[in-house]
């Protein structure tokens, strides 16, 4: 079933414990279609600067991610990113953001993708994202990510998006800034309040939780010893998990739970390297193998 | 089978979000040892002051804890400890800890108790856990826990500690600081090079990991929207998981695995209200419930 991702193509720059990488291939629709791609077809709506490096576009192309919705912008500049992480790298510290072409008028939908029907509305800012959901005909399965900046400054439109929206994807700290409450199982449940028929609540290393009105489900996350960069984990995890509901059309409350281990063992394989360059070596066969794996690790009778 | 515990016997006072409880009764090895009894007989082993209210010891007395080995020093006063949890209660304040008795000599196992097969060394100076185990003649599966001021100054005498027991029983920021490593799976296969068999690393409300030769195994933490007082959480999930191996009689990987299942469901009571008072309302069927309701909100397909 048609996939649709709207959100960031970036180049990046990070530092971690494990080494330095400088100008690579980043951004949320990025790692999000790459992960996506391991289990349906994706396309992909975006724009870049004139600058951004043929090689990259390639090699998505390459790996059979739709570029009909990239837009390269003539007098522009693509975002870009420097970050660091240090210890046991639970958060990315931001040296440097240049929004640069994220900072003009958004990306449009091209007419011949407007009638996907499994859509994931990346961050950025939500009446940007309520104007993307707009231009679709026909969505049968709609999810959007945010951000603590929205939260914070823009969250009447945020609200307008969470209560047109199927499904949010975000992580600790803004659920419980988003709803004021500590609680992770009280804050999925107040989020539902807002609209969206499941919340997906992303703690890093530590899992993730889904909270819909039938009921709570937890996965820890698949524990690695091979964290080196950290960056995309999370639009990996939404690109895993929504490639899955799209190969299944389907989002029930059976596909909805395994969307969610999918998503979590294709985001274990991205921060084994830096970029994306772990996520460019996967397929099903292997995101199913490390499954097994992990199924074995949480059994007990 | 036998289960002794030794560790601290306290009097609390504790403020979190949701009240305020003065003088209450705590300490590891009440916690523990409430927890443990719901699955095995309990053999207590620790020192009160001759202020010890009576009532706490027939409270333990009355939930079929053995008291034979509860010391009741003329002259000491009762350990006592006074902490706050604010936000998301992670993580306590101390306000105040009174060592009182636990600055004197430790607690002597009575001989009758000698012969207990499994054993918790709960917190305390690792020198002191050493004699403590020196004086068991036929220890089983002895397990003992830690903290950081020991982890700090009494280096040494941990890892000595750590060569002589089969388990050891800590938290995530007790693992990265003994190891001096960041990720978890790597710390805990670090600390199986100092000697015990299997360790187990506790995440609070992330829930729980086991690293041993086997493998690893991990757990979410029950997902609970009634958090009202994180006291003892981590005694209570060290107290449901002996308690089950000792029930079992075994500690091999299945019931390693199902040991650290039950622990999670026995601490996720004790948090739903202050002191033990949610710990003494429990039984083993309240538990299996529980369990099966968690199984299911981590069963996909």
């Amino acid at each position: 079933m048609s996939l649709l991702v709207t959100g960031s193509i970036g180049i990046d720059s990070v530092k971690t414990p494990h080494g330095q990488v400088d100008d690579v291939l980043g951004g949320s629709a990025v790692y999000f279609s790459l992960a996506a791609r391991v289990f349906s077809p994706v396309r992909l709506v975006g724009v870049v600067g004139d600058d951004f490096p043929q090689v990259h576009a390639d090699l998505l192309a390459e790996r059979g991610i739709d570029l009909a919705g990239l837009e390269r912008r003539a007098g522009s500049k693509t975002f870009r990113w420097r970050g660091e992480y240090t210890g046991n790298m639970d958060q990315a510290q931001t040296l440097q953001t240049d929004l640069n072409v994220l900072a003009e008028a958004g990306p449009k939908i091209p007419p011949a993708l407007r009638d996907s029907r499994y859509v994931f509305l990346a961050n950025t800012h939500p009446a940007l994202q309520r104007q993307l959901l707009g231009q679709l005909t026909k969505p049968e399965l709609v999810v959007c990510d945010t951000m603590n900046l929205w939260i914070e400054t823009e969250r009447q439109e945020l609200l307008l998006t969470l209560a047109a929206v199927n499904g949010v994807v975000l992580n600790d700290g803004e659920a419980r800034m988003l709803t004021e409450r500590d609680n992770l199982v009280v804050a999925g449940k107040k989020i539902l309040e807002f609209g969206p028929k499941f919340v997906v609540i992303k703690k890093g290393e530590h899992g993730a939780m889904l909270v819909s009105a039938e009921g709570v489900f937890v996965l820890p996350a698949y524990p690695t010893g091979e964290l080196r960069d950290p960056t995309g984990a999370g639009d990996s995890f939404a690109g895993g998990m929504m490639g899955y509901l799209a190969a299944a059309d389907s989002w029930d409350r059976k596909e909805l739970r395994a969307a969610l281990a999918h998503g979590t063992i294709t985001a274990s394989y991205t921060i084994e390297d830096f970029s994306v360059n772990r996520l460019l070596q996967i397929d099903r066969q292997a995101v199913l193998t490390r499954l097994r794996e992990f199924c074995d690790m949480m059994r007990f009778e």
